[in-house]
């Protein structure tokens, strides 16, 4: 069973753990012929990497990108392609506390629990660390799309840290770069700063909101019933770290809406084409896209390596406390913004392919 | 591409229309040797049927399930299990009105933009009656649980509709039984009659929340990284027609919670194995859980096919007004209690399928 | 696992057992749009029935098909189609002596050892009766492929019974259809006429050698590594009931071949595609065609349930002795003709599809 | 699509290309606690190495095996293995001349067909290279099945090379590492040494035909239809490069048997269990293994790579001529040995860790 694996046609497997020699993904399924830029995909993932900035974990990693298969004079073949990325910063004596204890909130136990191995080193799998494949596979991926559908942009960016949620009003796009949180509004940026320093200081750690929006999709992709773009999309935001909710469109505020108020009424473009009222579908009808942006948003959780103390037990039964040192995230979330964006580039492409085999260039036309 | 299938080991692929001959569920890898209670199976498909109620549909079904292959003398062979269901109230003549229309905020339009074909009939794959088939999936998965973990329960309820929700304080299972709602709360159950009833006779819908929990899953169940118990969780329910958000455990709501507070600290039980605080995540941490209850709430947005009218486009590019007469739910919330918890039992279920297969009885002990 | 599923985009799960009430295939991912003839599938169905000559088991079947979804007003919808076979004649008693026994070289005995269920009435899952369904969706794959790929011709016949092989240089097409054995070689045909007749009166049984042939693949299909067209191909025809051995090209002989004569030599045709001077290589280099015809030949074993006696055991693990009557085969290869074809339409109708999904209209051209 | 995956629930990704900076195998579902030794594995990789006598292309290759993740302190944690071997010697020029002639017998073509992309460095993708990931996935294999069912032995051997068998009453098992071709019949390999000699001279190529039994595999592994274990293993061995054909038991000699004379005869061991007179089912019953010897043989294409002077046609459209020179392999068949050897573990271990998952520790018990 492919546990580690996602996605129908372009298929990514990642591997490697924390603290092991390497980690990386192998791409199954990219189509022949897409122009691979190694300094295009070395950017995705240096937006990613860790100790760029005081609210994300001090461990040093250069995250450089070894294309090792799949890919011949800067253009994919059409076979797998593997790319992997040495682990350099290995300082496991960080964790070696951590060795007997199980951290509350973390995989150490359950890990244990299922596998019978310990990988003491650091998080082993369950660590984040594994999402820098993620990024590189999602970097290929836009390139495919680049190839395939142009015009396809993929945006995420921070909504919430803690209580603390932006102004809707006050979104501008230009601010996301501009601050350490990906964050569109400017004077949620300044809150968040001091909130987390504050956190910081004091060991602690919280959690966020991400949403990524895709603009520029096609109508029609997407596939009743298991196949539905929005289950994709579901369990790609799922599947990253700690995330422990996913909304589309109006998520879970769909449950106040009336059908009045939910519909996304319908109009003629000028073009021919539908265009709609308002996009609380999140861009999908039925697990198929309408053309709309495609709007995700999910919650992360606060990371569980914490300096405060809390009641634990160890590997022998021993009740016990722990505090975890090391260099961890205070917000975890600010880098699962690069990742939600690339679990959302992996969607899209694999319902591109997917569509392209069973539909071909058919699909129903209006008026 | 098994788009219409769900599930790795024990995998089930719904077919059929809303308004075909009849529809169903292919059940491929149900274990052998499991006692198969044709009227128990009724019993699961029973508490979905629609027209039970004034708050939902009021099309009669008598959804009964017939039992093609699989079973021979009462217990399941290990071969493909056929579970199909007759469609016996196929009024289309009340859909008539939508064969050139697109409702706002239903997959017409999708489906049309996708296949180019329209089946207006009604819903076609895309109507709420394909959920009998889930259900008809989840009954036998539930028995293959009886068989296998004993002491799993699976039950769920409504937490939410409208803006109206329960109060935990409240929380009586005992109630869930007791109104048309699946509400824990009496109180809560009263205020949604009175809210619905008002709903219904102006033509409208709305929203709703539903919360299923899985108690006595044993630790250990689910896999890194995109196999994770969560993620499958969350593709399951996304899955469900009108669902628009997932949440596991605190859900987005953990956007709000420090580490410190997030933390389920674990102690030592009586019997030597780990009992946590609390539950914030949910019964799962790394994808994995850990024993404790799997926790899993999701919001379905409003039936799109109300009686107020809407601004839309016909299939030919006509700007129109849209009315949906005919039989529909003012809260379809309410019947997707039955087809969560389905879907939860075929999660577990699976799950526990490749437990055995990749660890068979192995596992870290602790203690 | 979805273990009674065959094809990546085009997927079919068969289910059903000989005795039981029906039998069928679930088809996931047919593109819309495919006119669906119900007289043509039943046509092929015809061509595999039971009964029709004194060659075949006198099982008396009527092996009619009832589309209960995923077809709407003669099209398919691009949603699952359901093809349904009721079982008409199932005359269990003439079973019941093998109730307890087990029959020397057949499932029987690996049935019992693996799930512990013994499906006395017939062969259950193990029965050549599951072809039919694979024929239904075989013939849903040409309907398929006549949309898609126009001119593809796919045509299977017998070229070995028992140790009487067709002589090549009197191979006729048209001879084909006019024998009860799908024998291009009249003198073949007559010969096996008098063989059968002797081994069905003495209760006996023999194997033989079919060989399908697709005309008109376009080059291209196919893909590295465990994807590869003769990979498909090769799990296709083994998957037939009583297969034994499966050929590309030249197959088993390839071994007797040097470099110099296997090399099918390339030239240009008239419309600058490549011509090859022969064909050893059965249509397929590296996994992908070449556009020349596809050649693949399997051997299928003699029935297991004679009339000779034969030493065994029985389930409570006593020695006996068996005799088994009832209606069977004398040649089951003869059945198996239209199956090994149905096979073939569902291998080139997948693979097209993975090429349109990861290719499109890309692909190299020559010249 | 995973095209260059293999296995179920042991599901080995392949990826590189012979001319690339490194191959590998990414091995997801291997069951933690698996002892690794990495001199093991090499010991397996040793084996199939290129340049070791003058039977097999001279290539040097050290085909040294890194383990880049899934295994901690000398075991399987049970999260996917990356093992990645580097080509070190990649003299591309040997390839210079092929690069706009297309090889006759060889996937030049088609790839050039199906990808538009000509890795003209040798045979990228579709070299025999790429069989290095699957036997160091193969070596992982035999570690798992050692811990899980220990006692299962896998032999592999050639049976014929060109027109010259081995004499079946000369099989001496003993003889098999005594000779470069993995001879059972010393008088056979003194032929095939002259004969290939001759050929080698005179820069020609033959086929072969490989035989792998696996031992002590027991009764119950395998499930109907499509996830047949002769299923799998046909596909298994299809997928070796230049195989054309696969045998199970009798192979494409059960078409001369008659039901007499092929069914294998059941009696009571003396330990209770059934035992058979013969084995021409090769060990494998609808399907399903029957606890005897697995036996399953495969024919080999001469290698495509030819000093002799063939018809061939260019890229450009042009007809030409082609001499391969280079470091070729006169009978590719030897190495494959250790491919199907590699194989047969991949199938057996998939279909044990399935039957794990579907049965447990059920099946039915004779007596």
């Amino acid at each position: 069973m492919s546990l580690n694996s996602f996605g129908h046609l372009f298929r990514v497997t990642t591997w490697g753990e924390s603290h092991g020699p390497a980690l990386g993904a192998t791409v199954d399924g990219c189509p022949p012929g897409v122009d691979v830029d190694v300094a295009q995909l070395q950017g995705w993932l240096d937006r990613r990497k860790p100790g760029q900035n005081k609210y994300t974990t001090q461990r040093r990693e250069a995250d450089e990108v070894e294309i090792l298969s799949g890919v011949f004079e800067g253009k994919t073949t059409g076979t797998p392609v593997q790319m992997m990325i040495r682990n350099t910063d290995q300082r496991s004596k960080d964790y070696g506390d951590i060795a007997e204890k199980f951290r509350p909130g973390h995989a150490d136990i359950t890990y244990w629990q299922k596998y019978g191995i310990r990988d003491y080193r650091g998080g082993g799998r369950s660590s984040a660390r594994e999402t820098a494949a993620r990024v590189a596979a999602g970097g290929l991926a836009r390139a495919a799309l680049d190839k395939l559908a142009p015009g396809i942009e993929i945006r995420g960016y921070m909504t919430q840290v803690g209580p603390h949620g932006i102004d809707r009003a006050s979104f501008d796009e230009a601010q996301i770069d501009q601050n350490p949180f990906w964050c569109p509004d400017a004077g949620a940026a300044a809150q968040w700063a001091d909130y987390l320093d504050g956190l910081r200081k004091s060991g602690n750690s919280v959690g966020a909101i991400c949403e990524v929006v895709a603009r520029g999709v096609p109508a029609g992709l997407g596939a009743p019933i298991y196949g539905k773009l929005d289950t994709d999309l579901a369990a790609a935001m799922m599947s990253i770290n700690a995330v422990k909710g996913v909304e589309i469109g109006e998520g879970m505020n769909a449950a106040c809406l009336t059908g009045e108020d939910n519909a996304d009424e319908i109009f003629l473009g000028n073009d021919g084409a539908p265009v709609y009222s308002s996009n609380h579908a999140g861009g999908i009808l039925g697990g198929i896209s309408t053309g709309q942006d495609l709007v995700v948003r999910f919650a992360v959780k606060p990371t569980s390596s914490i300096l405060k103390t809390r009641q634990t037990i160890t590997r022998r039964g021993e009740a016990t406390e722990i505090v975890t040192k090391g260099r961890h995230d205070p917000c975890v979330g600010i880098r699962a913004v690069p990742v939600g964006e690339a679990m959302m580039a992996l969607v899209v492409l694999d319902h591109l392919l997917l569509h392209r085999g069973q539909i071909g260039d058919g699909g129903g036309r209006i008026g």
